[in-house]
């Protein structure tokens, strides 16, 4: 019993990507309101690419909604597919590699105060470097290997910054038993 | 130099909350479109609060965007204040405790494709159980205080699945040395 009611909901914006909807709720204490929430359209997928030497790889890419350079895992929208299908699609694209093992972590939820994300998050080992992929397509200046320690590193001093990629390295190092 | 053009921009949406936001953009491969932003009005601050004997206190909280329970560590908007003042009332309201000590431990950005939404993490410890809060004001069921392995067995099996909380977790870890 969640004690919220939802008298009615109306789309206040949507694009290819985003559907933002604003529902009148009766919440828990009992007073009225509105409720806007940002529903991603596709599930989106988090890859956790590590080397046999237990390097992760990760992109260095701008993100328009922060107006800044981002070092992430791997990831994109399912866009209907499979989540392992679209997980194999985006390690592809963004990083040119093949998995030969793929692990499921997991599934994460972003910023569910005000959104509907949510995300599954899967581990790829035995990576092959195929080339190609569309990293300039995709907003990729650069794919970096990087050793376990580094990344932790990366995320104490905040060169890593991007919550989901932090969250799914959590996941990923206590899979691999590199936490815990 | 980002690659990104932004011509024109409009408010698609606000509340009290969030505003969502319309750029009309050229992307970095010279492609036109828009990009939908949801914006979070007042940065988020995110408390890890711990006690001496290592032990993480987490809430239990109904998520109405996503429909259930999830357990989270103390977090809620700034509200225009300093985010060191917002974590202290925070941390009183959702769990009835202050803290002695304080650290800042980072900035994450959430949902970073879609959003702008930034959190300031701290670390609180020194805990006194001052009693009060508003628990139940805020939808908040429970107040959990967990010994650190069953915080990261919590994260491993999805028990905890609010990303932010997995993020902050992490960064806690690496401060207290039990990471890394």
């Amino acid at each position: 019993m969640s004690g919220w009611q939802t008298h009615a909901t109306r789309t206040a914006y949507e694009n290819a990507w985003i559907r933002v909807r604003e529902d009148e709720v009766t919440r828990p204490d009992g007073s009225t309101g509105v409720y806007g929430v940002t529903e991603v359209r596709h599930p989106a997928v988090f890859i956790v690419p590590v080397t046999e030497e237990g390097e992760v790889l990760l992109i260095r890419l701008f993100r328009y909604p922060i107006g800044r350079d981002s070092l992430e895992v791997p990831a994109g929208g399912s866009d209907g597919q499979e989540p392992l299908v679209a997980a194999r699609r985006e390690l592809r694209e963004e990083t040119g590699r093949t998995a030969a093992t793929w692990t499921h972590l997991g599934r994460v939820f972003s910023l569910n105060g005000v959104a509907d994300a949510r995300a599954e998050v899967f581990l790829a080992q035995g990576l092959a470097d195929e080339g190609g992929g569309s990293q300039a397509e995709e907003g990729i200046s650069e794919v970096l290997t990087v050793p376990w320690d580094d990344v932790l590193g990366m995320v104490r001093t905040g060169a890593i910054h991007d919550s989901e990629t932090v969250s799914c390295l959590m996941l990923a190092g206590l899979a691999l038993g590199r936490i815990g």
